[in-house]
């Protein structure tokens, strides 16, 4: 809808209707005691809305549809989308069901034995998907930057390792997709593609890594608002594929002078995204905190705040990891949070 | 600390050297592969650290001790400080022990019915508190103010209405004061003082609050880093009043685009806070999330991050309410809310 | 406006039209393809927007009407208010006027002496105000809070030294006034009043400094977006005083990483202010680097922005300041920076 | 370097120093009044400091190097970089030399005679490099994508009419590279590779485009502070291609209530970038403002702030661009912000 100023003349007016009615919609004019408002009857997509809030005349052009209709509770209506939650099935796993998934692994897949072990601990201490980086994004170009970093074939090899681990242990597998010209490895051995927070507005790379039709991993940006997330998961839905798996990791701290936490952990986008889309979202406490010594009171936050699982480092020996060692557990520690959240995600459910 | 740039001349280091010592401090040089460190021995809070910073040759100058150390853990074996959590004793209760405390009643004070009645039903739904605002800060000059607003007869009237409601029910009353004009009339009434959290940086409100000798809920601004909201908290231990309880409130949205809270509530927050101080710090979901229909789950998700109470708005008629009235829940809603967050605390308690 | 849900039952809107009217507006209601939207004719300062954004079947309310009517360009028809920029005459001075106005001294008043010869200094280099701190506001308890710190008598010492080197030096004088108790005192001797960031939400101190019908020089709080910021300034027009210098000294610093400034200067909220409103607006860009190597840049790019003057912190030695020692500049180095920004200001004039 | 707790153990500085020795380097141990801080002698690279920093008696554990010692002003001494701003060839252009370089053209390249035209009214107003998006980044999967998104040979064809549209106007094109598999074709046609803000955290793009050897635009992304942009900029250079322009184009807005202009221009960032690095850096008013009407002072600003050129968004009807039509200007308000910037270099310039 379009906001007139308070002094707009009438010809100003008249500009802005032939202008709605030239993109193919049709104007509805509303006069209060100082401003006249402009309706808009018709597919608002069609309209650029910051080319009308520019205007003369116009104080404001404020879209009123959802930018993503497709995953949206609020539009399924209209577009045969689910109105309840969805379910999304990988191997025995139903994510967005009855009770939490939890995923867990190491941050980097550096060793088949490491893989191994660390898949046999996180299974026993309940996990139900495994985790390990083969490409990892860094910050610093001197950095470890995974087994996939060097070349193709050391990719490919951890790749086995980490799909190997999961079959033994009975777990799908989940790693990060980096870059388009890793989606085709990578979506031959893992059973859900993840894109990381880094590149959650790469649209290509949605569109590549929709369109191998697994479940889809999808970590908010740092920098992104609520709206603008669900916006960019829309892309990977509008290539036929809901099986989307929403995950809040963290947004830049703010404030002046220091804070104790990596990023600043938003788990009150948790329960207003699930009044916004079916589709479910778990929490990444892990890389929000930055230190282990949290990671047991915010699971059990994410949990109680509505998240529907967990993405959780989790090493046997911290110390020795090789990538963000201050912020992994150990599968006994993985153990209690486990326990824990599937109490509190019983005292939630009862209300 | 002061860190030298890579190549900061011996004239530069010495004349660091020489400053140091001016402020009677001891110099420790110490020379690594491309640059010099230069640390403080002595009391780090003589020095003027953005002086150093901006000294010929300095890359750095980073003090390594806490601002906020009458209230921290990490001192308390050098300044008298307790080292164990401090309980806060209000009439009979015990704030930081055992069991979450509520804290629950209207925005603003609007009449005595209106709180009396309010009082009646969230004690019966498990409140320990009563809260009432009698002076309410307000983003526009045209809103309701609180009945403080009008004049003086009326605010002490207001502040008689709810002392009596909390007697009547057999609960402490906590009260925003909100100018250093208000505090002696306040303290007569209220059994908590509380700071607003735009009020955070009055340092001279927070001193005269704290002369009164009575507990203090201070609340962290939106733009305040953790680090400054305890360096203002010291401010009121300075006065030698340590019956101090914190609470975050949610800080500035941030990222592109809109989100769906009226804040970001910092959850992470508490139980970093936890680790620095011995304070106990509560969270006010009311105010950061402003819609009711999140309330539920983010205060289970405050008690599950570690908070030891929650700060609740509660009408029996939100709709009616004059301030806020869409983040107010009603108090069979409390109830559900206590019994749930009780036992979440018993789960994390548990561990 | 009202926008309601895809999904709104007929029941859910007439109910909206009802509160509308309950409210004394008129209801406007307009049908899209998907949505309706209820436009409200009437006065909209009497709608709680977010009660009505919790009303069942409502997506979002909106204001559609500027919270800051009096000081605002678009409504000035409405409200009698100057069409054209305003002019603040202080003494000989014309803040808003033809050309930019220079306000300089020392960050906090420490001598007679001190604040003649900054006075004599700042005058040569071309400064039209002194500024000189009394009452300082401090992060830490443990800092050097100002001459008025200490006792009223010095305070009123200080102010008097402010004013007579402003005398002396044919300056009118500014300085911040901190909490309500100080007005008096201050207004006494200053000839602009400020309130600085911290206390911009202070709405007690806004209107007791508001009704001294002195020019009042209002600092952004470096949490508030423009909109509150210009809503916050309409506290002090409401009180009938519209001699307002509003003033940008930057926002919290955002983004993951280190920045290298103390705040954000957000100059494009300078262009943008001067959409919104008719009053004047200056920078300091003193505290929002808080390093004096990027005074002479930012100060030019202030003005470019569109500044209407500056406030700049000198001091003949700065390392000898007892407050922000690395953010002063020397008269020499306000010499420059005078020059240049005069230089700016006519290209800019000449467009 | 390592900072203590006030109450570490000397078994847990025995244990740093032992861990930093294990890692190659050498500890230099020095204790202050309440704390000990362990230096480090060698390359600080091969320390993880998460994992220093969540070691036993830990309270920090500092970087007290630069992330990016290759563009570094201060480490150039050691690393073979010129100690002098880098000047970037481009054709008969000279980025960072003498006066500043102004980037002009549409958002998108939307057919021949659009870019023809554009090409011959921006090199008449002034511009030096003509620039044009193919692949287009949009935040709603409904948009226009730009004429590359619909498919490679529309690509090659947009390049082609860029490239002669650059060729005939004699004008270096510059274009942005979305994703690694469009690194080649581009490079064909492009003389400056631009990486947008949204890709800035993409390391596989980084050094695709990097090994071109050709120069590179780097945007800062919305979310990153100054270390971070810089520590990216790294990567580039790690590949031995230092020809980077950065370019600072606004970070998230934040603040409590609405900003009015898209992005907040950090321009405070411009001057320390240069205290930091030797690469020229240039400012983007276009998409930070997102309002054709601040463009004009938000240039100068930009040049005063010491920018050595813009990138302008321009057109010859903005209201019939596809894209991004708000905020666009026209060839003769180019020329009109080209003149003032000029004038203002040679003010800035005179100091």
């Amino acid at each position: 809808m379009i906001i007139m100023e308070a002094g707009a003349t009438q010809e100003e007016i008249n500009f802005v209707i032939q202008e709605i009615t030239r993109y193919g919609l049709r104007a509805d004019v509303s006069k209060g005691e100082y401003k006249t408002i402009i309706g808009l009857v018709g597919d608002e997509r069609k309209i650029p809305f910051p080319h009308f809030g520019s205007l003369p005349g116009v104080k404001e052009a404020i879209p009123v549809e959802t930018p993503y209709k497709l995953i949206s509770r609020e539009y399924s209506r209209f577009f045969e989308a689910p109105t309840e939650d969805r379910i999304i099935n990988v191997g025995k796993i139903n994510i967005g069901h009855n009770e939490p998934v939890y995923i867990a692994g190491p941050c980097a897949v550096e060793s088949q034995d490491q893989v191994m072990r660390i898949a046999e601990e996180v299974k026993k201490a309940g996990a139900h998907v495994l985790r390990g980086g083969i490409f990892k994004p860094r910050s610093s170009v001197h950095s470890f930057q995974g087994l996939g970093a060097k070349d193709w074939k050391n990719a490919e090899e951890a790749l086995k390792w980490l799909h190997t681990a999961g079959k033994n242990y009975d777990m799908p597998v989940v790693t990060e997709v980096r870059g388009e010209n890793q989606v085709d490895l990578i979506a031959e051995f893992a059973d859900i593609l993840q894109i990381g927070a880094r590149n959650m507005y790469d649209q290509d790379l949605l569109t590549a890594v929709a369109r191998k039709k697994k479940p889809v991993l999808f970590k908010r940006h740092f920098g992104a608002g609520v709206e603008e997330f669900l916006s960019f998961a829309e892309y990977i839905a509008a290539e036929g594929n809901k099986d989307i798996i929403l995950c809040e990791r963290g947004i830049v701290p703010v404030g002046k002078g220091k804070n104790y936490t990596r990023y600043n952990l938003d788990l009150g986008a948790v329960p207003a995204i699930k009044k916004e889309t079916f589709l479910p979202i778990i929490v990444d406490p892990s890389h929000a905190m930055g230190r282990r010594d949290l990671i047991f009171n915010m699971s059990c936050a994410a949990v109680a705040a509505g998240a529907m699982g967990l993405m959780i480092e989790v090493h046997y020996n911290p110390k020795e990891a090789l990538v963000d060692a201050a912020q992994m557990i150990t599968p006994p520690e993985l153990e209690k949070v486990i326990k824990a959240c599937n109490n509190i995600f019983d005292v939630i459910r009862a209300q």
